[in-house]
């Protein structure tokens, strides 16, 4: 399910939600979609840990029991969403980015813009299987596909299949 | 205990544990004792992931229940000990030292060479309380006791009072 | 020309080349043209300091005289192209690409793939002027030219204009 | 003298000068002198580029003739002291510190702090040669000096021979 099996014990799979800071209602309402069903099937959420996409989906994620990790590009652990339980500080701006996708063993992008891109791109580069919702889906490499339910459903099944 | 309110909600506090990537078994036992102790406060236990001190740390607390996150220097999680229950990889070499301090209440050393050393120094210079157990105690500002007891006392006492 | 009045004195500009490090002998050609013209105008050369277009570009800058710095991901400076004269090491990976835009006053990308693209994204999130020669151009943003020519006077053309 | 024989060419040997932000006079004659010395035998200067043992470096070196590259922590060149010719902008703050010490050939330091003494650590840890004036001399691997003049002879006689 949402667990990989290594060194002899069942860890949880991470998926990573990446998109943009602030969103209108109804991707917001998409990205916590995405977070409640990562969370019901126990991942780990990973997400950049500020607001828009990566709050939405915290709170999904976080609202049905799950653990929610925030890569946080600033100074302090006071600039994460409040749905993040576990706060990663890493005060390097957008080289952070590649933490959060480099963490994931798929990557489900909702909308988002240029930072989204980025990351998209450094996944594309690191062979990790990148979901979009109404996002970059001109960019070869790219599954677009147009529900929560089937981006989480995708990235599940791909995640197992690469490392 | 092992928690801070913020936002209406009770977060867990994060201690990180830094040290040696190959130690003796008394170091390991000590800092196994103090991944328990941390877990037991209900506190996360955030180490650079790898084998030694890292990896009695993780063990300690995940044997008591806790979450362990590792701050991985390299490319991909199976480089994590098998107590991490959740892989960050950074890619970043060295320079994930910086995230597993700055993202910690409190940093408890133990043991450790040059590696630790660097994090002891951005640990003070960030203003985090550094307590260390046979470790560089020679450097000022480094709050030096004897047993796990005590550098998890020490740590849950001062985290609470600096961000 | 290629210099910033800064402090009472003459800086000199900084453009980054970025683009894919293996590439067919046309692309080649091109970026060596653009790093020819970039040193003639008295601007620094920043790259990745590999090779592909990294190589071709620093080539065609220092044979003409010009200053080639290269921000390295790995470990040693061994890993840079012949014709770098300053390398950099990071010891980062990818997040070095963020450094290699970031020290911009205006980004050259020709041809490059994902990496390449991961770049873009983030320089166009930073408002760096981002000029591209057979490279991504169905990101917004992008401008797209056919010469080496066209490229270096629309960088320097745009380099004055943003921070 | 200042170079190394790489691929057919010679190149200029890289000496990072790392101290504190804000320094008396006597440091920072004593670090302007280093630089002065850096440059005359046509080696790069590599600093954290902002002001105190940063500037004085950067200063001798610059008015000698060098060629001084500041790798800075924050988001835009202007935050670079008027004599670095070339700033590299990475907005990683502290994890930048990795980057002076991993690219240089030798290390000197004066004076200096935590953050000095992180960038002392590394620089041990990656087995380069260190040298200090006036600073964290009780950390085995620092070799301590009393002058500019013995500092820079001993990180160039020392430089040739690690990586």
């Amino acid at each position: 399910m949402g667990t990989v099996y290594r060194y002899g014990s069942w860890l949880p799979m991470v998926i990573s939600v990446i998109g943009t800071g602030s969103c209108n209602k109804k991707i917001y309402k998409t990205a916590e979609k995405v977070g409640t069903l990562i969370a019901q099937r126990n991942a780990v959420l990973v997400s950049g840990g500020l607001g828009g996409v990566m709050e939405a989906a915290s709170k999904g994620a976080r609202e049905a029991g799950g653990i929610t990790v925030g890569i946080l590009p600033g100074f302090t652990k006071d600039d994460a969403n409040k749905y993040v339980t576990i706060p990663i500080t890493t005060g390097l701006s957008h080289a952070r980015n590649i933490i959060v996708v480099r963490s994931a063993d798929a990557v489900i992008a909702v909308s988002g813009e240029y930072g989204t891109l980025s990351e998209i791109a450094i996944a594309l580069k690191l062979g990790k299987p990148v979901i979009g919702i109404q996002t970059w889906g001109n960019i070869e490499g790219v599954i677009s596909v147009n529900s929560a339910e089937e981006a989480v459903n995708k990235a599940f099944e791909l995640a197992g299949k690469t490392k």
